[in-house]
């Protein structure tokens, strides 16, 4: 290929000639619409510090947890991308222009791969690249895209505004000062970059950092935690000092989304033995069942929390992560290696939509990367009870295949108003963009083709475009 | 959108312009086939007294649960949309016009979901209605299909003929005195409304109403069921006074599909624990366990009983219902709380097939709400055993999407020879003419895609299109 | 239809006047490219013998159980077919012009499924017939047929070469002697034909000749197995045996995957309880647990000895083989009574993937028939592992619409590089070159999409095209 590389402006629409021009009208109406992006993972710190990025490298590739697994899938090494060993025995790469290459002499790889599409988009939209990637042009593309990072308006805060993001959310600790989120106030960002408090750590009894995580979330919300009652106590609080910091969501990763709640004294008894259980006695060693149970227990206790102060649930079960147990140790987590399981929702969910499916002061959003349960599960349920909202295409299929599959199989029973519509989940800040308008054009296509076979009108189409890119959104993460 | 609403000749037909055509030609040739409904829920009542319909709240809103879970889910409430609780504590919307315009105001939420499809055929095609449903158009809609249904024409019997129904089964009790068929058959109808024996209730030992269900079949059989072979014997009786009543099937309602069958003294002793479980007694309550082993037992035994009289034998188990637990205990069930669950098949169904699989004289049709065992378990047993038919995509999949990922998933290793054909499942009545020829334009754009793709010849497309609208259901249901 | 039978060139290609010149363009690139068939069944005997094939019956009926039991499910039965049972109660058919008359007038039944695909392109392709198969054509195509194979450029040396094959795998016993292949070696064919050890019987306890089977293998081996380490001792050298006589894999069909090993005392006592358990006595009696679990751990010792001696590790779980277990016991396996099941991998593999995941001379290749586990399962763990591969879509979905599923829904998660390309699995020899012509129709189409979607260049798209249908399968087996 010798030509400029270049974004064809139909990409990602459907290729037939009767539904594409359907679909470029519908998706122009919401290309230019702000970006909501209420379940990300991008560091505050970035924003409330806006120092410039260091290298393309640090900026591209190190974070990327997708980056990693397919070059590591074709005999790379996390060292030599960037990712040393916490143990220092597998040091780091220190030249990020090394980095750099061996990103670009595997970019074949990523044929096919919603990879390619973002990282495609960034790198033509954001930095003007015009060369595809390879172990010839890697050089040129890594001065090029250095020279960028290096001017003041790619510093983190101006980002924001090219990047059209009109609210961000990140995801925090449940101890968390909010210090970030403070100043981010103080500098009148207060509404747009907005704390998510993620819970699991202080709700897995198992963790063997659970006493001490507990007590921090307890002395950031001044409660002495010395019972299961001010546990419960101090996670109140927290959630109110988000709600206070513009948070509107919690965030849940279980490893099985069952939500049966347990008598008040066993669960009293299980959270004590969780904050005995760093202690070297084999009695207080918490067993994988008591984890799980006591898990479920205060999943159904954070919907009777959000039911009280509003705040969105947000549950997004079923990850293996860590699951090569070696790599895991050497590196630790987020590097490419967490792998799904099969889920079951309907049982699983049923006590905490008997108790608060129908209040008016819940809801849930509910993501799913086991495809299996989205027609089966997750829409009919969605379609039924009033607190519920199906998520978006979470993950491993947040990429074009998989969101046609998810509007093609969730639709029909869960209609779109039961939806979240589009929620990202990165921490690659430069692919937000990308991931949105290529969410934006799936839906563009899948609505066209509705209007193509005379499901829906045209100005339907258009106007649930714009639910599905923006209002939607913006609805299921309501302040209230 | 300011022009007339019309049903454009095309709609749900494949929209690229190759295989759009080829699709029409298919389905010309088998639109004005008539009907085969064997497995509706229509109340046979409507067809005996021939009673003219109410008022249009009645007829197309509160009978389908379909729309209210979808209001529902969007902030309505059972009682504003016509049905009250059981205990009389949240009456009923008295006002039939109310509901109606609560149905238009939220027309909105049914896009991208079937009912719009079928709703909106059913409004211009039977009503002539030209606008689409909303908070405006809501009361002159409603004046307007109240205009028809006042018209001798719009009788249930004069629909009738208008469907182009050629028979429709109904579902009935196994103790049902079946004397409205036998009104039927005096006026000539015997053959086209024909009954369905559905035994669900006297198979399930758990059922609170076990014990008084069983002594009605019995009494209805000329029976006294005081053991549990002459349990066997009442329900061998009663299907032949269904079969005479001119039915051809047995409709089961599993909430999983084994049927491992017990030594003849267990089921004995666990038909006796049933008889007794309306007593006090704690060691007569049956576990669910116990219940299971029972159901799974009977569902052998029914297959044994279908094998000698040839009634044919539908299976479509994996429904929790009443998910929604106060609800239901509420207002009752089948308005809208029933989810999907999780099925296997292969070992469930082995003992029976394993039985009956080869016998001549056995058929059963089973249906799914859980899409993954197409590809992975149906289509392959079906496309084996003689004695078994894969049913049409049910209930939540009887939709545009999920019909054609049926077809694509069961077809290549099913063969069309080995399906049911079109089965429609539907208490709705004036959406069965829609369910039909929703199905015909889906099945003739999946042909139309294999004669596009040169993977059949057009005149073997439109024999096939046939034998799925028509000659299929009539086969797999045949008297014999 | 009266116009002669034909094959269209753009069969099997997408519809849509857009797409289907680009996937014409890319699947002309590669139709001439040789045949890999490294995965399939065909007997070693046909090649060493160089006998002319007999019959059209024996020929393309009798041994393709896709045949069978479509014809089956339809009301024929398997002696009519040509498959007599083993106890000769039920003789085969002996007039092989009997049986292909039955086939013929059953073609109707194969419409939509991959069978009608295969067997056109070989009629036509092969023979040069010109008529559709129907009761009144069959005999002259039966005359026209057997014309084809007593000609001497029918014999399997020479379809060898007009099929375009490079190299064929068979499948071999691990006690095999391999004389045949030393037969072909020495006729310059010994690279051309290459073993593969399949010792599914002799890592199954429960199997009823396991005993004899291992006392086989280790006279193959010149090991006198008396005990678990000679055990794995004879399994380790006959590897290297089959490696010697070109053998590059394993192949491996275990039931459920679990790979999770035993402590070797655990090992060694289940072995000797295998190899007692011919005998009479009940305590000897193999459970199905102990089977299971010797499997698994036989799984983890196959991952050893291959990260050794770097044979490639085929695993394709999860069929409940022989069904029916009357028609099993009567004809035997292998007539079509073959029901996939539900599959777990991720726990699964887990163990084995942790101890070789990474190992440079650790290669497994995993096909399903599960199609839940693509993009939830193994896509995500084949886009991080180095030593995996995900195969071909398998079996059942050896088909058009199941490998279009299988890139749509595999690719994003797992890119290209990380998958087998295609690889057939049949004992049908004559449907070899139909098959991989479907396959590289089927991947020219879905590339083809990502062309026109502007998701991939054309010269990324040819290029894959090549890498799929030759490069990928010579590389994923190649002999290291």
């Amino acid at each position: 290929m010798t030509a400029a590389w270049t974004l064809h402006p139909d990409r990602a629409l459907p290729a037939d000639p009767v539904t594409r021009p359907i679909a470029r009208e519908i998706y122009t109406s919401v290309a230019r619409l702000p970006i909501v992006s209420m379940h990300g993972h991008v560091p505050v710190e970035w924003f409330a510090d806006n120092a410039p990025f260091v290298d393309p490298a640090q900026l591209l590739v190190v974070p990327d947890h997708y980056l990693l697994r397919m070059l590591v899938s074709q005999g790379e090494t996390l060292p030599r991308l960037g990712v040393g060993s916490l143990d220092g025995s597998q040091p780091a790469e220190s030249d990020p222009r090394e980095i750099w290459r061996r990103f670009c002499a595997g970019w074949q790889h990523f044929r096919g791969t919603p990879t390619r599409f973002w990282m495609e988009t960034a790198l033509v939209e954001i930095f003007g690249v015009a060369e595809r990637p390879s172990a010839a042009t890697a050089d040129a593309l890594y001065d090029q895209i250095q020279a960028a990072i290096d001017l003041p308006d790619f510093r983190p805060r101006a980002l924001l505004d090219r990047f059209n993001i009109e609210i961000i959310a990140t995801t925090d600790h449940p101890w968390a000062s909010l210090e970030h989120h403070a100043a981010l106030a103080g500098a009148g960002l207060g509404s747009r970059v907005v704390p998510t408090l993620r819970p699991d750590a202080v709700l897995s009894i198992q963790s063997p950092t659970f006493a001490a995580d507990v007590q921090r979330t307890g002395a950031a919300a001044g409660i002495d935690v010395t019972s299961y009652a001010a546990y419960l106590d101090a996670l109140r609080a927290q959630r109110l000092r988000f709600k206070a910091a513009g948070g509107r969501a919690t965030d849940h990763g279980p490893y099985l989304p069952d939500t049966t709640p347990l008598p008040d004294a066993d669960a009293a008894r299980l959270f004590d033995k969780g904050m005995r259980s760093s202690t070297d006695s084999a009695a207080d060693r918490v067993t994988a069942g008591e984890a799980a149970s006591f898990g479920a227990h205060m999943l159904f206790q954070t919907a009777a929390m959000a039911a009280d102060d509003h705040l969105v649930m947000q549950i997004h079960p079923g990850v293996q992560r860590g699951h090569a147990t070696a790599q895991t140790a050497l590196f630790g987590s987020d590097h490419g290696y967490d792998i799904p399981v099969a889920l079951e929702f309907t049982r699983a969910l049923r006590p905490m939509l008997d108790a608060f499916g129908h209040h008016p002061g819940f809801r849930t959003i509910v993501f799913t990367i086991d495809e299996d349960v989205y027609s089966r599960e997750l829409a009919p349920m969605a379609g039924v009870y009033p607190a519920m909202r199906v998520g978006a295409p979470w993950w491993f299929l947040d990429s074009p295949e998989a969101m046609r599959r998810f509007r093609e199989s969730a639709t029909e029973s869960a209609g779109f108003s039961n939806m979240s519509g589009f929620v990202d989940d990165t921490r690659a800040f430069c692919s937000i963009p990308a991931r949105h308008d290529l969410a934006r054009r799936i839906d563009a296509g899948y609505l066209a083709r509705l209007v193509a076979e005379h499901r829906l009108d045209l100005d339907e189409a258009v106007d649930t475009a714009a639910d599905l890119a923006y209002r939607l959104p913006l609805a299921a993460y309501e302040a209230r």
